[in-house]
């Protein structure tokens, strides 16, 4: 993308309503603009972030055998007070009429119309297992929205539920989602803590929340000190491992009862990201669902469910990844995989030499964002800085009559030479190894 | 993917409320399941489709220019009592308010928004040309929702949004616009007639509508014979050529003053699935926008919005390409590639070379349906043809003894044996062909 042709509206005075540091990047980074209170419009960098989050999930879930699909943005309330939930969120729960005065919802999440469609559909317990997920917009009306696209009220959840035949069957598969949930986050450059939680209003016996822990977090949560040493990459555990580790969150954590010793438990601030919940039974049989079993009586499916902040994981990623410089994205998430500095556009030379990096680039299917416009070089730095893309490639007039580009990796200021071959190339190496991991 | 993994939920009865085909089909393929009237879930295999005609979409309007965003579901009132447009929907835009007793209303169209975006950010003609879109859902609040997705409240559209300095400009976008919305269509299998149309609530002073023609069209479509040339590949115009040609809408045709001859003229049904209009600085005006011109004045930039029906758009393709056995999807929205079908599930040698079929068309980046389930050959033969893939691939244990598969092409009928070599080469080929046209 040529940036005279994009639209990335920056701000350069620090925007007074933000109060933390994702909120303020996303707004002066040109991510987003807030149409009300906790309602957003996601300009186009802000989206293509959430997309590439997005597409980690959809790629992960996929993998761990779960089907896609998607539910209505409004519901009819009806299957609320079926579960007996219709009062259960109160008024975070954004109700209203439509013109023949029908009573509608703005789904906040989506138990009662996923079971619904299995209660339709599923009659035999050989459709089991079944693991049915969705991306989807939610709404959920907040009394004080904040920071940004971390608290806001329409925002965009994965949510999946999973269907067994038997509590065994439904904690194997809670299991896998703890362990998928690990791997998604650690292909966006996390690594998240999970705890002991309260299951709230989605209800069942068993829950946890995942966390990346950052400064800024709303809640505070006691860790096993192997979760930093994962998170250092000094260890290695598997799924099975990492679920034995202790984290709990403040109101579960009672320092008598604490199973590991003091000098292995960190306290620190964490953003939950994720919300995986063991739910038994409990809308399956408040909403009268039965399955035909092997020996032919009906048997009440066992359910879980698992929760992804798709649109909160953009700015916890900031939190998690930044300087005073701006945004450090991790490759994975980029919203362009290089950019490309023009330190003087009209200069025949220099206008040639971008123009070859950029198209080589594209060629090897990468997805460069080229500054080609008549700003001043400092601004062009300070911005490309702003916007946090891996790879800052820069070529003057000196570096365009000798055939080299200055490269910069943002994450660690590191800058060397390189002619535009090996650039390309140790990019899309670089991508090969860090997006397909 | 593994039928015995997904979640197809066919009907086997013809769906009672549903009058048109293309409703029926979906219901019966398992692609929607009706929430209120007009509110569907896009079950997996409907979602497919919906991600498919998205991609195009999305890909044809990147080459053209266009930049991509995402405005929220919901909005504040404030910007349509701006515009004058509060009360231009009536009943149609679904109002309601939040707990804090603040208007929202669920946006039906966004020209208001963007150009308070536009307001926000845009300043100088250096900014211009600009033409931002989005693909997000919205909501109408029809008196009688019906014919499934065809005529739904809650749909996907593409909604796309021009700003130029000039009314040459802006006429000169809207051109590209059509022409664009032309190689959308063909490249789903799709010639599309654009009629002269009325500007109705959205304004402005030109209009097209972009029509499929079909039996089940809600309105009738004059137009010149060429189109059907075009369609049956007899003719090939350019854009130029193509927005010359004679159509009209039912209301603007007006046989005394038709300029081309009756024998020249076709009359049939269509269903709207875009739509183009020209609108001048109506909402600038309105909403008080302008930007620094060359000469340091202000100008009050000239307006285009484009409008394309992403889930009408699965029905109107069903509606233009089935028959009675059930769906037949251009290669290019399919939702899987291709289906195989293991007549004899369960026994070594059709796993086997099934399995060996599957994983071959995976290497090769397809994405087919395998059907390993235990049902009868009939009833697998029934089903594949009413989800409309567009090759079927059936190995029985004759097959898998000498190495063959049974292949056959959805659209027409025909078919041949081939090996698994052959088979997998040939569906890449087509793919290549008729995918990335």
């Amino acid at each position: 993308m040529r940036l005279s042709q994009y639209f990335l509206p920056l701000l350069k005075e620090e925007p007074k309503e933000a109060q933390i540091v994702s909120h303020r990047s996303m707004l002066r980074a040109g991510m987003v603009h807030q149409e009300a209170a906790g309602i957003y419009t996601w300009l186009p960098l802000g989206l293509a972030v959430l997309r590439n989050i997005e597409a980690i999930v959809v790629d992960e879930l996929n993998k761990a055998g779960c089907v896609q699909l998607l539910m209505p943005t409004l519901q009819p309330t009806d299957l609320w007070k079926e579960s007996g939930r219709y009062d259960a969120l109160g008024k975070e729960m954004l109700r209203f009429n439509d013109r023949a005065d029908r009573e509608l919802l703005y789904s906040p999440t989506n138990e009662e119309m996923i079971v619904s469609n299995f209660r339709s559909y599923v009659k035999s317990y050989k459709q089991l297992p079944l693991n049915l997920y969705q991306v989807q917009w939610k709404f959920r009306d907040e009394v004080r929205p904040r920071f940004g696209v971390m608290r806001g009220r329409e925002f965009l959840m994965k949510d999946a539920y999973s269907f067994n035949l038997t509590a065994d069957d439904a904690k194997e598969e809670y299991a896998k989602m703890y362990d998928t949930y690990h791997r998604i986050f650690a292909r966006m450059g996390l690594v998240t803590v999970a705890v002991n939680a309260d299951s709230g209003a989605i209800g069942g016996s068993l829950s946890h929340e995942f966390q990346v822990i950052a400064d800024t977090g709303e809640s505070a949560v006691f860790y096993d000190a192997k979760f930093d040493e994962i998170r250092e990459g000094k260890l290695k555990l598997s799924g099975e491992e990492m679920r034995a580790l202790y984290a709990a969150a403040d109101e579960q954590h009672k320092p008598g009862e604490c199973p590991i010793p003091a000098e292995q438990l960190r306290e620190a601030r964490g953003i939950e990201v994720g919300h995986v919940f063991y739910l038994g039974n409990k809308y399956t049989t408040a909403m009268g669902v039965t399955v035909a079993g092997p020996d032919g009586t009906n048997v009440t499916p066992e359910m879980g469910c698992y929760g992804i902040g798709v649109s909160r994981l953009v700015g916890a990623i900031i939190e998690a990844s930044h300087d005073s410089a701006g945004i450090i994205w991790p490759e994975s998430v980029s919203p362009f995989d290089a950019g490309i500095i023009n330190l003087r556009t009209g200069d025949a030379a220099c206008d040639a030499a971008c123009e070859k990096l950029y198209l080589a680039l594209k060629e090897k299917g990468l997805n460069p964002l080229y500054d080609d416009t008549d700003k001043r070089a400092g601004e062009k730095f300070a911005n490309m800085d702003l916007i946090g893309l891996p790879w800052h490639l820069t070529i003057g007039p000196r570096g365009a009559a000798e055939g080299k580009v200055e490269v910069k990796y943002r994450r660690t200021g590191e800058k060397f030479e390189l002619s535009t071959d090996e650039v390309t190339a140790k990019i899309a190496d670089n991508y090969r190894a860090k997006v397909t991991a």
